[in-house]
């Protein structure tokens, strides 16, 4: 299960707060039942364009990952919380939204992996590519 | 632009090779003129059930990243291809395909980040959850 999260509205003050996004990486995940298998990362990214700023953040769950990009200039944030395992995305949306006092949010909901390969009826490699927005995957 | 990839029917020595892994991180970013703010990471995960087992490999990129979890049981990888920048998709897809020896692909591209928050419009917070069966994200 993976939740795509797209936040508006945070204040620039909180998407530059290191100690923050470390703290949220590091206790996150053992709030949804998740194993973390690295120590969590921030890295803070200076662009050409400050727009384009912000902090980075990382970490490695049993083969899955939360990931944060915070743009404080923009004061938008996006999410990603990947997990072998189902979880409340409703209750990590209003997490979400609580820590990091987001107005806005855009959130998708994708279960991966759910496919098995047969060799079997493999006559020649296949690609389906599809948007979300034509309903297709 | 944000590619997501679910890839099945790869041999489990691609999946378990971790140096064919780092490379992929290491040199991909620049084939698609992304900037990595770090060096490649690959973990192994053992997990309780064999089949849960496998490589995790991360590279960040500025203010975005890829993110690689194999299953090299399943013959699956999932493959996560997250920029700033627009790529082409479709070029991506045949280049994971090969690297990987993939036999089916399934994919979805989300466009994220194309909101602004205006203040003024904020009333109270709200959310938008879909999921991209029903189209409406």
């Amino acid at each position: 299960m993976h939740l795509l999260i797209d936040g508006y509205g945070s204040p620039s003050r909180t998407l530059w707060d290191r100690a923050h996004l470390l703290g949220f990486l590091d206790k996150y995940p053992g709030h949804l039942g998740m194993a973390k298998i690295s120590e969590p990362t921030v890295l803070t990214h200076e662009a050409a364009q400050p727009e384009d700023s912000g902090l980075t953040g990382f970490v490695i769950i049993a083969e899955s990952h939360i990931s944060v990009h915070t743009f404080p200039m923009r004061n938008y944030v996006n999410i990603d919380i990947f997990s072998c395992r189902a979880f409340d995305s409703e209750r990590v949306l209003q997490d979400i939204k609580k820590f990091f006092e987001l107005h806005q949010v855009n959130s998708w909901v994708i279960d991966r992996g759910l496919e098995h390969y047969n060799p079997q009826n493999a006559t020649a490699p296949s690609v389906r590519a599809s948007t979300p927005e034509k309903g297709s995957c």
